[in-house]
Order: structure tokens, then C-alpha cells, then sequence
């Protein structure tokens, strides 16, 4: 049994996505992000870092449980353990890999960015805007022109690659970008939308998620609500 | 014979002082970010992101040349190529691998956000100085905290957490840090700042790398020349 402590963000969702490709048995626990349940003692001991998601695995690598943060880290970990979607060869594993990378290491944390100062910052200021704007643009092109040479990021085959940037992608709209202006994204998009482990792994926790409005979430969150008293 | 397309940043350093930990026969070649040379199609081909490192293995895993973007995916490929600095089991390497990824996915992707808006921004912009001045002090809390219980960042050994993490905290003075506050880090940094390879890795390239000051530069790397003219 694979216990996941998790909340319905894109983070959250790769890991939901991942168990449901794989049809492996889990059950969530829900870590309100809004509400501080990532700051308690309990979860800090599997995350330290605070951030959501993070898994016990009853059944770790050498039958005894194992615990692990990171979203990057748990996909690696789960198709390690099953021996699926990070490719055959060595080759095609690292190839996988340098993907993930590109999504953990940019797409993630800078369309984060984006949706900050877009959308949660309590002061429009343009030039962060436009930073992050135009980096969405620029990663949205980095993806588009890959997905013009393949069917998905990183070859024929879909992999982890794909389930730790497509819940990224979701939020289109939130980051400035039109998706039909990136016809290979659009194309990978909805192939990967239609997949039934997917339409089941974005629902995960989705229930339990509020929008971010109140300045009591914003403070856990973001420490910002001075700024909101101006 | 491994070929770096490179250049003297935090993420260039990963694999520098990698290599040299590991004594693998390499040769550089500077990729110049603030005069454009990521932009290259030559340059493009290997690293469809933009972004340096990347690596040209002329024996691969397969014996043929293998190409390699993202630092982190580098560092993964030199440790699995060689065997080592990733642990010996494979709880030790799933250990080692979520802080590689918390330092890709969070450590390198703030600390380098806190470094814009510190030092390269044209505009001093409150909320987005204190936001990211926030997070690195909150990242530095981790770092301090993981060490305390354990000599490296993934437990008892050196290893690729180490050397993925180690490049970033080495400007702590332009992200806000007193490196003093933080014992532990401190410790740990005077460790690994004594380790020959370490020092050898880190001027690679260096004598190469300007202060992106002049507006040409800025503009390559942040499209932000319009601001700087107001």
C-alpha cells in the first residue's frame, strides 16, 4: 500500500496520475495547503522541505517502508518499482530524464511564477508579469517545437516526462498563453486529456480544493498579507 | 571523451566539479549566455531548452555517443556511468535522488529568482525582492535543519545532492544570507569547499564569465532592455 500525502495541485496530480497508470494500490491524505497542514511536525518528518506531494510505500525497495519527497523523485521511484514509463534501454532512461528535469527545474517552477504575479501577488506588477508571461511563452515553444519531432517529449512512447509536465499545462489560460498557438502542445495535450488514468488521476482531491481568495491562505502560503493591507 | 557545453554559473559548476570528482577525461567548450552562443542551432541541438550544461558523451550506455541536457540529469547520467556518488542501494539512491530534485525543482530555481530581482532586475521591486529573499532564507532553513541530523544532504556520504546543491549556496551574500545564521550549512559548506575537486571544478570556465552589466547582455538573457531605458 502506497500512502499519499498530497493536495490537488499539478504537483499533486503527476503523483495521482502515476498511481493510476500504474494501477497501483494507494490512498490519499489530504494536506490543505491553505490551511497550514503541511507545516505540522507529522508530514515535515516525510517532507521536510513542506511542500506536497510526498509517499510512504509499505513496500519499499528492500521490503521494508520507504518515504520520499519530491514529485520528480516519486515518478522516478514508482517506475523504477514497476518497471514502466521511464523506458527499456538506459538510453531512453536518461533521454526520460533530462525531460523530467526540464519540467522540475523550469516549466514547474517558472510557470509557478506565472501564476503568482498573474493571478495570487495582491499587487499587479508588470514587470514581474511580463517576466514570467514571457517565459511561459518561451517554455510553451521549447515544448511545442520537441512535440513537432515526436508524439511525446521524450520519444514515441509516453512517460514520466509527459505526466510531470502535462498538469503544468492545465492551467493555460492562468499563465498567458492561447494553447491552440502551440498546435504540437494542443495535439499532446488532448492525446494525454483523453487517457481514462488520467481523467481519474486529475480528480484525486479536487473536491477538497478551494480557490486561493482568502488573505488567511495567502499569508500560509505566500507570508504576503502585508502587502494585501495597503 | 566527455564534451561540456558550458559556462562558469551555479548549474555549469554541477557538472564541472562532477567531472572532476570522478576524474572523467572531459573538454570544455564556452557557451557564452550573455553574448547569445545558447541560441546557436548547433548549440540548440543538444540543449533544446537554451540552457547550459549540457554534455556530449562520446560512449554512451550503449557505446555510441550519447547527448545530455538539464545539470540534474547530467549529474544522474555521470553517477550511473560510473557508479558512484548516487549511493550503493537502491533506498540509498532514492534517498540521494529527492534532494537532487529539491534542489532542482526549489533550491536552484529561487535562490535564481532571488538573484534577479536582487542584483539584475533595472527596477528595485519590493514585493518581488522580499518574496524570493523569504524563500531563500526558507530553503536555507531546510538545508540547516536536514543538517543537523546528517553530515551530507541525502545522509553519512557525499554525494550528487551534494554537488547539485553546493554551486547554488556559494552566492549566498546576493540572496540575502548570512551564511553564519545557518551552522550547519556553514559546516557543511567549508566541508565541501576543501575538497580538491571542488576547487578545481569551480574556476572552470570562470576566467571566461563577465558581470552581466552591459545592456546587450541583459537583454540576451532577460528581454528586459525596455525597462532599463525608462
Amino acid at each position: 500500500m502506497i500512502d499519499v500525502y498530497s493536495w490537488a495541485t499539478p504537483n499533486g496530480h503527476k503523483v495521482h496520475i502515476m498511481l493510476e497508470e500504474l494501477g497501483l494500490d494507494y490512498r490519499t491524505h489530504a494536506i490543505d495547503i491553505g490551511a497550514g497542514d503541511q507545516f505540522t511536525d507529522e508530514f515535515l518528518k516525510i517532507s521536510p522541505n513542506n511542500k506536497i506531494p510526498a509517499i510512504v510505500d509499505s513496500d519499499g525497495p528492500d521490503g521494508q517502508p520507504m518515504s520520499l519527497f519530491e514529485s520528480g523523485a516519486i515518478l522516478i521511484y514508482l517506475a523504477g518499482k514497476t518497471g514502466k514509463l521511464l523506458g527499456a534501454t538506459d538510453r531512453e532512461k536518461y533521454n526520460v530524464l533530462q525531460w523530467v528535469m526540464f519540467q522540475m527545474g523550469g516549466l514547474g517552477p517558472m510557470l509557478g511564477q506565472a501564476h503568482h504575479f498573474r493571478i495570487y501577488a495582491p499587487e499587479k506588477i508588470e514587470y514581474a508579469v511580463n517576466r514570467y508571461s514571457n517565459e511561459a511563452k518561451r517554455l510553451y515553444g521549447v515544448l511545442d517545437k520537441q512535440l513537432s519531432r515526436t508524439a511525446y517529449l521524450a520519444g514515441d512512447a509516453y512517460t514520466i516526462a509527459d505526466i510531470a509536465s502535462f498538469p503544468w499545462t492545465r492551467s493555460w489560460k492562468n499563465q498567458g498563453i492561447e494553447l491552440s498557438e502551440y498546435p504540437n502542445v494542443q495535439r499532446w495535450f488532448d492525446a494525454i486529456s483523453e487517457r481514462p488514468a488520467v481523467q481519474r488521476g486529475v480528480t484525486v482531491l479536487a473536491d477538497k480544493r478551494k480557490a486561493l481568495t482568502d488573505d488567511k491562505a495567502r499569508d500560509i502560503l505566500f507570508g504576503n498579507s502585508q502587502y494585501k493591507k495597503r
